[in-house]
């Protein structure tokens, strides 16, 4: 049976129920590999094959708690982020370019790391982050002003 | 004299200023080429010879209103936006990633155009706006979690 | 009774109802004055008096539909945006500063009109623009590089 | 040979070429399940059937420009948003929560509706709005304040 | 007589003022019980008796600060995050949701604690996270792809 | 030659490379005065100087990583922070309440402190807190409704 928000017998149950119990219910810990179900290590395995690591990142250590995301995030990022329209490296550094709008430090840095491993300079980044910090400037200008879109733009 | 909020006196001057006066205290107008400063004309210049372009875009005429800021970001904006460390088009992908998370419809609009100016295809495009899509969901996901930055991000 | 999500019976008759009942159940309508309970009309009442209005703007018309958030937004509101540490225009400057930020069209339009009765130019208008562009600018600058904070800043 | 940022020669082909060429390359279209692939054909039949309703909605429609988001997208929502540890009108109460948030108009009417048609009523959404409203202050007043957590709240 | 910004006089008296008192002109620190005002000890009284708590979070005694907001949001939230047409399980889910989405630290740590307590399990926190996740995708690629809202979702 | 992506010769070479020339290719430092370039000492100069201080903050030394950029986010601080129509004290609270919606920590501290600097008390303080946090609760309270601008709004 489920636990379901206005399912008050069971969050009753829970809520008597003895201290070894209760410390299952917390914050997510990061799963390891050792104490992986098969499902998150057939994931686990195709991440360290694809990218010819070791061991998988944080990121998925932690996803690892809801194995129906880890699947989906990874076979998203696989589909997207490889060669395609554009090259890894311009992917990284649009990811990068999310990730410093909504001041995720972790993004940053593991989509720096990626960034730079796939050959972004120092000059790369530094013009990165300058583009980054002037559209979030005109981005609100433009809302500041209210600047209707012109004709040329629309289609 | 200047305005300053805590400036009483001139603000009540204002209150009982006659209709003639007081509209032109309001909302902005944009400011045509033929209505321009002398400084007003001369970063219109300047974006009309750079980008071979007949008129400047809607932007440039709201922004004028605040002369300081046209300038500084007209010359923000020609020193980065060009080629570079990066290439001018990646740049635009990068300008159009930020306005797609901060949902600024004009940016879009704007830098969309200019991207597809510059080569930008539709293959292309559409992998952007799913590299910004990945992004903005691992971001929450990361802030979800606390995942702590893994050792080899540090340096 | 009340509604619950988890309340599946209670659900599966709304489901089953007729047209005439589910109709009751969709988005909102504001609510004017000669529609409205006592309770909101007391809300309606204190924001007409106190800023010396005929009728209150849509946003509380909206608002009103939830009458508990009706009177504690406005009583904050009457506590905090009135004269104070901070004088009235200032604090209207520092709405629009943050609608801006946010995108928030209704808002910008809203206080904008509310910092123009205040005494607010366009002059200032034009450099609160200007700050809020540059503020969020180098925000994203602070979130690329790192920045940590100057033991200046700390007590 | 793909289109990549850097691939100059490729992009003067595209400067150079016919307008009946140029014409492809620009904003997305909604693709019609008449016009649409087997892929995509496949997807659309999938949400269809899964939902009971003649046909996809537009956001469906226009990410079907990039298939493999679309079946990413498809294949994600269907995993979380049915029957879970949480039930369905508390996730579509979440995903409404979210999308006011980012002021995203489109996913507030579509999720709205979803939500209304799993048992919302106006005063569920009501109160939903108001948690909404408080938690985006309370955020930014946790901020400003630099409120230190609480040792009872880590683990 | 009151501060205000155009204040110079006072301002200048500030600039002058001898260390001792300068130092009352500073960064926020928490406010305890024993050093409260009678107004601030009311509030914390109502916080401790409607929640069975010995001692309020640091967000209250920070807040204390500003005795007007104290007030004012502790109504706010005791008005609409109890019992009501949701139950406060949800009403938590939903903090937590907004407070992903702002990326603000203690909000997650102090509602997901509050989820916990009134019941929420690892399984319900993770499809929250899921959710959250997937909303600031799709809300991104609604923008990106300016989806138009149905017409089946107007009414 | 510049790097650009989708020149993977260049990278290719950089992969390439030993170990003491991939080091140079990294995250960010922050550049102190005697190690700064003269185009970089001379805006470090104008900054000393105009503000009267015996160095200048962490921000600058690590936004000269971009030279272009320090120069041009300096001359439009220098422009628009100073005495205007807005008085230097209104525009740094403004400059926190943008911060404190972005959550940028340093950012609060550094403006935070430099309004401080210019008189700004604790009453002020909290009150410019109040009003970010209040407009942060509206703005979205207005997104849920989807509140139409009044009329008198409208010019």
């Amino acid at each position: 049976m489920e636990l379901r928000p206005g399912n008050l017998k069971l969050r009753a149950l829970i809520a008597a129920a003895p201290e070894a119990i209760k410390e299952t219910i917390g914050p997510m810990e990061p799963i390891e590999y050792e104490n992986a179900s098969d499902e998150i290590r057939a994931v686990f395995d195709d991440i360290k094959a694809t990218r010819g690591v070791d061991d998988v990142n944080n990121f998925w250590k932690y996803l690892a708690n809801e194995p129906r995301m880890l699947a989906h995030v990874w076979q998203s990022l696989k589909a997207i982020m490889g060669e395609g329209a554009l090259d890894p490296l311009t992917k990284e550094l649009i990811y990068v370019a999310v990730s410093i709008t909504n001041n995720c430090e972790y993004c940053m840095a593991s989509h720096g790391a990626a960034a730079r491993a796939k050959g972004a300079t120092e000059a790369m980044m530094n013009e990165l982050y300058a583009v980054v910090g002037l559209a979030n400037m005109t981005n609100r200008l433009v809302n500041a002003y209210g600047v209707p879109v012109d004709e040329a733009f629309k289609r």
